[in-house]
């Protein structure tokens, strides 16, 4: 396993390119989602209407699909994101919010796993249900660990041709062949809503970037780590904790 | 009545227990709520297609029903989660924003104020327009003042068989019989979205809580006024307030 | 063209009267957009069901349309909520983000514009692509500059009998005949979401004012550029700029 660093030049590049990032994401993460991406310098855009959103994914550079409040409109309107974003060769970033304990949403992360995502992003109780092995979340909380997640993120990420990144304490991003690992962050980062999902919409911008893309999503899951050790050192709680992780990713990738 | 006093032993409680909080709650808040209740160390997650909200009901711990921003399809999934939290056993949380001022949420608030809820949390406009009362309110702000509608309260309590809290510069718990009265605050809690329905949420929490659940849900608005009180005197304003405010729930009910 | 400097009086009303702003705004922005609101002394709900939206535009002082998010749902609402409030005689504000770029909104806009908007607020790629001139816009950020979209918002204000606002490093105010220009503000302004869709929802807060409309308008760009650029110098990036961005807003138009 390599333990990664954060890439300077990647996250330069992020800057120097703004990729324009549809986000198809869950309705309490969205402000905050959108932030992460502009600190960083990509370009952030909600689209989400079933006649635009595969209209606007063939134009994106990056589409980023994250079932958390998942409904049958929006699972209509991602569906027909994803195969517009395919057809146009745009990488897609799945995000499986709470899977394997609800009924909608584990059928359309089924079935839309078969359309070729990019990478998978989950905790370790979301990529366990995904790969098929029973788990016991009960809810968007893991109640497994990225550790033990490992074997079953690995298999995933052969079936589904997709990077996997199983996060926890430590990150594990997986081709199914060769593994980073990812140490760092804070446990102040779990009690803020979003910092899992606005990592998703970060590695949905850095599949857009030139390179190894398993270096690249490591990269992704680095610089949000690092910019939420460095929050938590400056913070007294949750609350102030947000600007400063949001000011950390600002000072991100700069000369 | 009963003056309030924060119960720390009921909030050491909530950050062992950790419950599973279930938000059926309206656009504005999401992100607010959901990090008010992660500082307290409950546990929020957002559920809300018609299908999968009732399963997840069933698997919380406790359902919040706020209305803010209904539509016909969010009234349908909340009253299959209501039903389900009701057959579980579970315990819901009404918030009925703005009723009486608009049609399809006071038709809808009517029909559930039938399934049992077990907090009802409003300003006084919305308390008195369920009580039956005629009210003048014009949208989410109260017109009327706590005071004058805690008759109305202790009525709509002994109807419902519900505690009833009248929120405003002073919070009125009551079962019908018992009332608590809560001061505190803070005025600049009004010039910012959300504190009134992120209470509901940690009202929907304490109700999860063993021991008497009047005392519980005056914890409830006492942790919220004492937390809103200490962050305004360390705010230059509202802006700063919200980061504050968060930090200061986070410290409440540490050893 | 006259420069225009933030109007002390006309915030200072906008206190005492706490106009009521109904925000049909996208799911991105709506926290921000309310404590923007609340900031500055108006009072924001957020109604946005078919049958509730016209009912609720009729007692609200304003309404704000944005079609970040939209979707045909939303369209049928927002266009019941426009007609009354027309048939009421209560302003409206058109934010049509990222029209030209999608189907759905283009077409709506372009239908909407014959209902009599009180003020269109865009950037300059969206203000080109409502006046029909064609434009590179590729999602929410302008590919045009405020000046170039000038000639185009002075043809659109003509055609619609609405104040035009285009906003960029300056923004330019206009009604087709005179035209204000409003020079302020900070880069920083635009890494973080939701300046500009707050700024139409100030803008919808600003036409319930007595007096000349141009210069009410100016005055809502004036306040928000002099809030941003005092808080872009106390900020170490967007994540703190927040909120000493509504901390700002906060001291604005007090004695």
């Amino acid at each position: 396993m390599q333990p990664d660093l954060p890439d300077i030049p990647a996250l330069q590049r992020l800057r120097t390119r703004s990729p324009l990032v549809h986000c198809m994401t869950n309705d309490v993460v969205q402000t905050f989602t959108a932030n992460v991406l502009l600190a960083l310098g990509a370009s952030p855009a909600m689209v989400i209407d079933a006649g635009e959103a595969p209209e606007f994914a063939a134009i994106a550079d990056a589409l980023l699909i994250n079932v958390g409040t998942l409904t049958e409109t929006r699972a209509q309107a991602m569906r027909g994101a994803i195969e517009h974003a395919v057809a146009a060769n745009k990488p897609w970033t799945l995000d499986p919010v709470a899977v394997g304990a609800l009924s909608l949403r584990t059928r359309f992360c089924q079935q839309i796993l078969s359309l070729q995502p990019a990478v998978i992003r989950g905790n370790a109780s979301e990529i366990l249900a995904l790969a098929g092995v029973n788990s016991g979340g009960r809810g968007v909380d893991a109640t497994d660990t990225a550790d033990s997640a490992l074997p079953g993120a690995r298999t995933l990420a052969r079936q589904s041709c997709a990077i996997v990144v199983v996060t926890g304490e430590v990150d594990y991003v997986t081709d199914g062949e060769r593994t980073c690992s990812v140490p760092g962050g804070d446990p102040l980062m779990t009690r803020v809503v979003g910092t899992g999902c606005a990592l998703s919409a970060v590695v949905a911008a850095c599949t857009t970037l030139p390179g190894d893309r398993l270096e690249n999503v490591a990269t992704a899951c680095g610089v949000m780590k690092r910019a939420g050790a460095e929050a938590a050192s400056q913070s007294a709680g949750p609350g102030s904790f947000v600007a400063a992780f949001i000011d950390a990713l600002w000072r991100e990738g700069r000369a």
